[in-house]
């Protein structure tokens, strides 16, 4: 099958609190350079795709706050193929605009669903991968999710169980299970049954709207209702008006984890979902005290172990931390060990308590 | 003695490199709000003499890179009452400058020469004390220093011992000590008769001239052969001249430690020399987590003992840090246990090794 069939919808709406104060509701975590490479998540996301299908053929599903911030971040991309989300309804509803969308562009066309925040490398891979599960969808009613080989027992991912294989690669998914204890977890990796769920998904337009008619109707009827604005001036008053009356739900709760034709394609790039500052740490290149500096200008002394993410030219000079992140954000500083990072939510909500919407 | 012949000469040309990067070339210690009083240590200095003597008769000795900051934080004070040093030549040539300036004007004068980055609380007492000793030194030929009442046994001051009284609280000086270790400087506070040298002087204009001319006629010579052009047009051009010529050394070793006329005054205001972050903590008010906040924005977690100096509206958000120093000035942020302060000049030296004068 011919590229031109293919689309990327990359999901660009979170708000990422986690990584409060270095990202923040105005400057969520997919739009930071993470890495210091001189490319933020987003667009990572975006170079990514780029060998897979047309430039023309990515969506990028965001909400409306960040509209700017995508066109700026992805210039080559056109003001159409940014599509704002009016409000918050995660996943499926998100996933059902772009499938609708899609299909009114080309009825033909598969696609692939992809987060923007998180870290791939091995690129080569991901795209051999990728061009796999394209060629699965197109040729099956499948929806394919992508399960990465775990190389050690996480307990802050969800894990899918494979069944049956089907292809070299590609098997019937048997159960997706939220996260593990770490003895579970162990227990996942050891008997190589068990993929971390990347939230990554594959299947034709047509594949994704029978499962979502079958199993998550209440959205479905509202998509099919519009069809024939889907792609013209009139859809974006449709947008305005039901997506926001849209029931706010994830995609595998609506439709993966009921749906009877769910495959998984194992795969062995490497991945982060970089959902904790700890994992953000383990994927950063370390300098020779095992600090990760993110590119800025660091002074350190008997420190060791930490992460220092601080924008622009800052200078940070540090003696006497071990493990500790040091964010710094302009109007915000956090100096906190890593192994307390869960307690960053409750200093979000301190603060907003404190301080009001200032600070977040 | 009518006030009128007061004179209050306030030197304020350091440049405070301890407390970087809160303190920074560009605004040293004296210039800051160091308190959080809405003050400047500056202004608290020119605010405490202004019960003693009239506000035309206040001299800022100053570098000419800070005449601007001094205009700007002192606003009543006219421009020929601030005296911008073209190069730093320690104490001695900035005090025989002020005496000849002040004699020139008016040659009955008396003068206190005190520093700006001070802190001195109970001003009721400074106030006295300092009455007590412009009439001692009004009556008398001699050198007056004032020695603090030491209430701990601290190694970072010099030390005045004491020796025959002539005065109720005014005694002849028997030494000046260098900083002493610890044992030492528990004898002396235990033997009551030392105390904390705070490099604040008292003296007449002649009593001051003729020490120079005694015990550093270098100087002298360059100021008496200029007498005619003191508090004329014709003084800058002498002092652009002949005053980066001068020696640089203290008052201290130029003439009190020489002189034969020196005198204490032993007072009991609190002073403290703020020297260092240590000192600093300890003579700020603590929360109840015992942190010095300096009127920042702080959010603290299992955090005692530390101290925060951040500049403006920032909010400062730390878990587990005990005893640390969090000091962000915009373009540099450190954060270093308050053990380790002495090194802090080693960062600066490493910071200009490797960045240039940039975060200096």
């Amino acid at each position: 099958m011919n590229d031109q069939h293919r689309y990327c919808v990359i999901m660009c709406g979170g708000i990422g609190s986690r990584f409060w104060p270095y990202s923040r509701t105005a400057l969520p975590k997919q739009f930071i350079d993470f890495m210091g490479t001189g490319r933020s998540l987003l667009q990572m996301s975006y170079d990514r795709v780029l060998a897979l299908v047309p430039k023309e053929n990515v969506l990028v599903m965001t909400n409306a706050m960040y509209v700017d911030l995508v066109r700026e971040q992805l210039p080559d991309i056109a003001p159409e193929q940014i599509l704002a989300e009016p409000a918050r309804r995660n996943t499926a509803p998100c996933i059902a605009w772009a499938a609708w969308r899609i299909g009114a562009i080309d009825p033909q066309a598969s696609m692939i669903v992809t987060p923007s925040d998180h870290l791939i490398t091995g690129e080569r891979l991901f795209v051999e991968n990728v061009r796999r599960g394209f060629d699965f969808v197109e040729q099956n009613e499948a929806l394919l999710t992508l399960g990465i080989t775990p190389t050690r027992p996480e307990t802050g991912y969800g894990y899918i169980q494979v069944g049956d294989e089907v292809a070299p690669g590609l098997n019937k998914v048997k159960t997706f299970t939220e996260k593990p204890d770490l003895e579970l977890a162990k227990v996942f990796v050891d008997s190589g049954e068990f993929f971390w769920n990347a939230g990554i998904f594959m299947w034709s337009v047509s594949s994704i709207k029978n499962a979502f008619r079958l199993y998550a109707p209440e959205i479905s009827d509202k998509f099919d209702a519009a069809s024939d604005v889907m792609n013209t001036p009139a859809e974006r008053e449709f947008i305005e008006r039901e997506f926001p009356a849209c029931v706010s739900i994830s995609i595998d709760y609506a439709v993966m984890e009921k749906a009877r034709n769910v495959y998984v394609e194992t795969v062995k790039f490497a991945w982060s979902d970089l959902g904790t500052w700890g994992s953000l740490y383990d994927n950063s290149p370390k300098n020779a005290e095992t600090n990760v500096t993110q590119n800025c200008n660091v002074l350190s002394y008997n420190s060791r172990g930490n992460i220092f993410a601080v924008r622009g030219e800052k200078l940070v000079v540090v003696d006497g931390l071990e493990g500790y992140i040091v964010a710094d954000a302009g109007d915000v500083l956090l100096v906190c060990p890593m192994s307390r990072e869960q307690s960053i939510k409750q200093m979000v909500n301190d603060a907003k308590i404190h301080f009001g919407d200032k600070y977040l």
